[in-house]
Formats: structure tokens, sequence, C-alpha cells
């Protein structure tokens, strides 16, 4: 540990003390959001658990709980309902930029969601929240939400040589996501699968890509900058960017008797189990205990085979490395969910964002609330100042 | 102040302290690229004192210092600058993406650059760092350091109706950056000034914007998503957005006799003084006094006007809000700066990125040397969970 009673860069004279590396554990704000408590296996979306919330109400519902505070009452279901399906439509005039994303190599729909968010935020004229009223960035933080699985699907089908599929006002939003990326209506188990995945999803304490929009707010940005920043800050393998890895895994396991080897080697040269262990759960995923759920009812030969070497590596990592209580964690079952679901994999990462982008709205919204600008302190320690500047050699 | 024996939301049953608000004075990292001294009105690059360094060696050299750890010698002088203007060419396809950035209405440099660095990205093919070496990564870097002004003069001219300026590789980045946005070979004495307000703004401490990358990259994204929502935080008023507010209020104030009844009267309205005080800096901003020096050099209407304003305005504050020691920050003198370089005032904000973008990427690759996720926690004081789901109204 370093040496506490150094000065900290806030260079006022205060010693500061060293926060745990990656500020683990530091409460940086107060929210009404939402918590999880990684000891119990819980986590809540405002004052309800959120896997009985999963269990009872449409993403709709818990998305009027995360932008008005409250589950709605019929008349606001409805309300809800038009607001959303009105901030959905795609203008024509941003099909060529999007077809301009899509066509370009490499293609990755994450880096082109996160184009396309800081493109539309421009076109539709946003601006910083200092300058605007609270219902014009309640309205920016719907369009966002509401935009972003049409995006989606609209860059997955032109990739796809496509054309895409204009959203149905009728549809909930589940059921519209995954119209709009195939041109048909799915069965309602698959809508029901995705959208228990899409709600167990929305929130989830101060996670990486919530606290960059947070950050980003904090400095009186529009909430197209934060929403671009979580989008990226999502990108990043070891935040958002494994449930392909699982499947990718499993690919590789083959066939359920070959998981035990699979894993003792994997384990014995030291290779990171894809799905496997979280930073906050170091018991029971509950994300995961309800995706299970809803993959062992959607079935399929990938859930029947998911969840045997789940059972497997379970068992297998508890021998290995006693004392880490290494579970599934939300990653592992999304894959199979998603998959099971009619989502190509390349599609997992920005379904996720699809939904989180419902939380990182309320937190910017949240943050505005109270907003103070987020600005931490760093420990200089390198070589010791001033050090002369040398003579340039010409 | 709420109960510190709370159990966080980290919820592995220790009780977290409350960090202050917006992590004032919290040391999240370590770092040897620099630091800020606030109290002794003092800031540092690497080992020199910035404003020493300023005053001795060219942007590139700094560069150099903040990538590669040293200042260098001839060779590596030599060698460094062919690095970066083999960076700076505009691909011809990226025009037209360009052209519909700066066409579409609204427009604003911050946040064009802000989707054409995200589409730069994509195009380069930027992946995790996770997944390349750290020579690409560095090479991803200098890509982005090197075309961020080449981008800002394109969207600027295409915007304007002309044509881009292709770069100019025999000059260095400030000349060349004048050059791209006039079309024009500027007179020493502007890209002197200029070169010296670049300097001055590569870095700042653990700013909301350089902590953005930090956190994005923190999660293994790709350096296009860590600068990408750094502009974002930087396109934010509260930290990089005030440089043109400061020549407003220069305009409205008028002439230098009309300073004093101006500043009386916006203190007594309770208005905010733009560009006057600093979270960091107490006392001077050792950027202020520097970009002083340089504004006087230059001379021109504006930065004679500016000298006498900012005497008044210390004056009257000290005056009006005896013991807060309100001095001109680096945003009062920048505005002038680059007006004098003839810099359009839509400009000042993006060209601080222009600057800025080479400590971001500096901090990403630190910040990847020694990784650990960036992942705080925030205290739930809403009502106590869980409550039960009532039942949907139908």
């Amino acid at each position: 540990m370093p040496d506490t009673a150094q000065v900290t860069s806030d260079g006022n004279g205060r010693s500061g003390t060293d926060a745990p590396a990656g500020l683990e554990g530091v409460v940086v704000a107060h929210t009404q959001i939402g918590d999880v408590r990684g000891m119990e296996g819980f986590y809540h979306y405002r004052q309800y658990d959120a896997i009985e919330l999963n269990r009872r109400r449409t993403l709709e519902d818990v998305w009027h709980l995360f932008f008005r505070g409250h589950l709605p009452d019929r008349a606001e279901r409805e309300a809800f309902g038009r607001e959303i399906a009105s901030h959905r439509d795609l203008p024509a005039e941003l099909v060529p930029f999007l077809r301009t994303l899509a066509v370009t190599d490499p293609f990755d729909p994450m880096t082109a969601l996160r184009t396309a968010i800081s493109f539309v935020a421009q076109r539709s004229g946003f601006r910083s929240w200092l300058d605007i009223s609270a219902d014009q960035l309640y309205d920016n933080a719907m369009q966002l939400s509401a935009q972003t699985p049409v995006l989606l699907a609209a860059l997955h089908r032109l990739h796809s040589g496509q054309e895409p599929v204009a959203p149905d006002p009728q549809l909930p939003a589940a059921a519209n996501y995954l119209y709009m990326l195939s041109g048909e209506r799915q069965d309602p188990q698959r809508v029901w699968a995705l959208e228990r995945y899409l709600v167990s999803t929305i929130d989830h304490g101060f996670n990486s890509s919530t606290f960059t929009a947070r950050v980003i707010a904090s400095t009186g940005a529009d909430i197209g900058s934060a929403v671009t920043g979580a989008i990226g800050a999502l990108s990043g393998p070891l935040h958002g960017g494994a449930p392909s890895r699982v499947l990718e895994m499993l690919d590789d396991i083959g066939s359920p008797d070959r998981a035990e080897a699979w894993v003792r080697a994997a384990v014995g040269r030291g290779d990171r189990i894809m799905g496997f262990g979280h930073r906050v759960y170091k018991g029971k995923d509950p994300r995961s205990a309800l995706l299970r759920e809803v993959a062992t009812t959607v079935g399929g030969p990938t859930a029947d085979f998911a969840t045997s070497v789940e059972d497997t590596i379970v068992r297998v990592l508890a021998e290995e490395k006693p004392g880490r209580a290494l579970n599934a964690n939300v990653e592992f079952y999304a894959g199979v969910v998603m998959d099971a679901c009619g989502i190509p994999r390349e599609l997992f990462t920005p379904t996720f964002a699809s939904s989180r982008v419902i939380g990182w709205c309320a937190h910017v919204l949240e943050q505005v609330s109270g907003n103070r600008l987020i600005r931490p302190a760093a420990r200089y320690d390198g070589q010791a100042p001033p050090e002369p500047v040398p003579a340039s050699e010409q």
C-alpha cells in the first residue's frame, strides 16, 4: 500500500486516502434506482425484488418504474405504451447513414450502435441538460431508450443485405425487437423468454457503463454523450462483452460427457472459465438462476446442454478452487436464452445494451437532479518534479 | 451526512464509507503522467513543470513525453514527426461521411467530432486492447491523436461549404491545424500562440473526461470507445464548454470602463462570472498566467481589453466575495488566445479536445498497463425493499 500521508493530486494540502483499486466498494453517489446485495444474492429495482418484478410485470411496466418512479396503473400503462411507440419510428433520412455503418468493414454492431446513437443525438438536436427543461431531457431519454432496439435491428438487417423492418406500434418492446430483426411475428414463448432477459438486465448497481453515463452527464453534457460513452464501456469484454464467448465455450466442449475433462484442463492451464464468477455476487447470481429457469422452459438442445454443463462446471470448480464459490453469472444463461430466442451471437451484447439503456437513462435523470461534477484525484508516483527541462537538441 | 455504518451496494457485508460528493480529492488511481498542486498554483507533465516545458519545447516534444515517457533526442524527434504525419491523412472515402455530419442541422463540431471518432475507430478496425498487442494499441492512440485536428478542420470547412484542405506533412501540428482550417499558411506568431495553448491543455490531473476515458478503457473496450466517451464528457459546459462564453461576456461588457459596473451587477444577481474560479486551483491558475502573457504578446484589441477586464474582475470579486480568492482560470484566456489566432468561437472547445486527446490516449495506455475494472458502489437511500410487487391492473 502506498503512503497515505502523501498529498493527493487535489493539491489542497489535504492528505487523501487511496480508494481501493477499481473503486471497489467505494460509495460514489446516493441512488433511489436500485441496489445489489452481493452476499445475499439479491438485487432490486427501486423497492421491489428485481426477480419478483420480472416474474410479475412487463418490460414496459418496469421501464415506467425506472423513468417515473412507480409502477403504472392501467391508464399510465396505456399512455406510456403510446409514448414509447411514438419514439420508435426510424426517420427515412437516417437509413443511408445506418447503411454506411452497416456496410463498412469491419462491422461490429456495438461499434455501429455507438456511432448511430451519437449521430441520432446530433440530428435530434440534443443539448446540454443545463440548457433544456426537465421535460425535454425526459423526452430525450425516452427517445434513446425506445430507438436503441430499432437502430440495432436496422443495422443488423442492413449488414445482412436486407432492408429494415418498420417497428409495429401495436407490439410491446420485446415482441417488436424480434419482429424487426426477422420480419416475422415470433412465437410467444420466445417473446416471453427475451422479455425476461431484458427485464433482468436493465440495471445492476454502479456498474462501469452506468458510472460512465453518470460521469459524462455530471459535466452538463447532453444525454446522447452519456449513452454513447456507456455503449463504449459496455463494449469492453470485462463488462458486457462475454455472452457470445459462453456459447463458443459450449461449442468447444461439444457434448455433456466431455465437460468435466474440458473444465479440468482449462483450470489446469489457468484459463478463465467464461460465464462464471462475479465481482459483486460471491454466492449465486439471482439473474442466472432466473435465466436458467427461462432456458429450461424454452428448451431446445443448447438449453439442455447448458444446464448440464453448468452443473458440471460448478462441481469441478468447487473441487479445483475450494473456497471461491464460483457460480454461473448472468452471462452464462444470457447467451443461452438469446440463442433460444433466435438472436444471432453478434447481437448478444448489443441486445444487452438495448435494455441497459433504460437504466443508463434513469441514472442520468437522477444524476442531473442533484448534480455535482464527478472529478476524482490520482496519486502521482513518478519521478519527483520539477526536474529542469533540458535544452532541445536541434 | 448519511450513516456510514449502512451496508454499501458492493453488498459484501463491508460497511463502506461515503466518498465526498463528486469524488473530490479521492485518489482513484496512481499515475506517472502528471499532477496538479492546486494550492501551489503548479502543475506538471511527468517530472517537468508544465509551464517551463511549454516555454522551452514544441507540442511534438511534449506529445513524445506523454506517449514515450521521455523528451525526444534529435533522432527520436524526427522519427516521431514522421510517425505523426503518416497518421494524418484523411482517407477520401471518409469525406462523404464527414459531409453528412457537417450538413446535418443542427451542427455542433463537438457532437460531430464524437460521431466521427466513433466511426473512424470502426473503419480502422480498432478492437479491445485485450485482443491486440501493445504496439497496435499505441498505433491506435497515435492515429486518434494525429487525426483529431484533421477531422475537426474537415468538419468545419465542410460545414462552411468548403472542401477539406489536405494536411501538409511538412508542418508541425499547430501550424498544420491553422493551415487546414484556413487553407493558408499562418503568421508564425499565431502558430506560436496556438501551440502554447495546445501544450497547456494536454493534461490536467483526473479531470472528468480523462477519468471517463480510463473508466471506459478499464472494461477492455477499444481506445476509440474511450476517446468517444471523453469527447462527450468534455462537451459538457461544466468541464470543457465555457471558453466561448468568456468572449460572449467580453462582448456584453463592451468596453473597459463598463467592466466594474457590469461585474457588480452580475455578482448582485448571483450570476456566475465566466472564466473565474477553479475547483482545484484556489490561488492562481498557472495556465491563465501563461496564456495572459501569450495574449499580450500577440496583442490585438480583444487581448488588451481582456487583460484590463481581468484586472477589474479580480479586484471587484476580492471586494464582493472576500476570502474566496477568485482568479481567472484557463478558460478566460483560452478564448482570447484562440480568437487572436483566428479560430472561430464554435471551435474553441473542439480545439481544446484536439490537444487533450493526447492526454486521454496517454492515460488509456497507462490504464491498460495495470488494469483493474473501475466499478464503484452507490448507497441506496430509497424505500426499503423488498416491497411485494402489486398485481398488474389489466
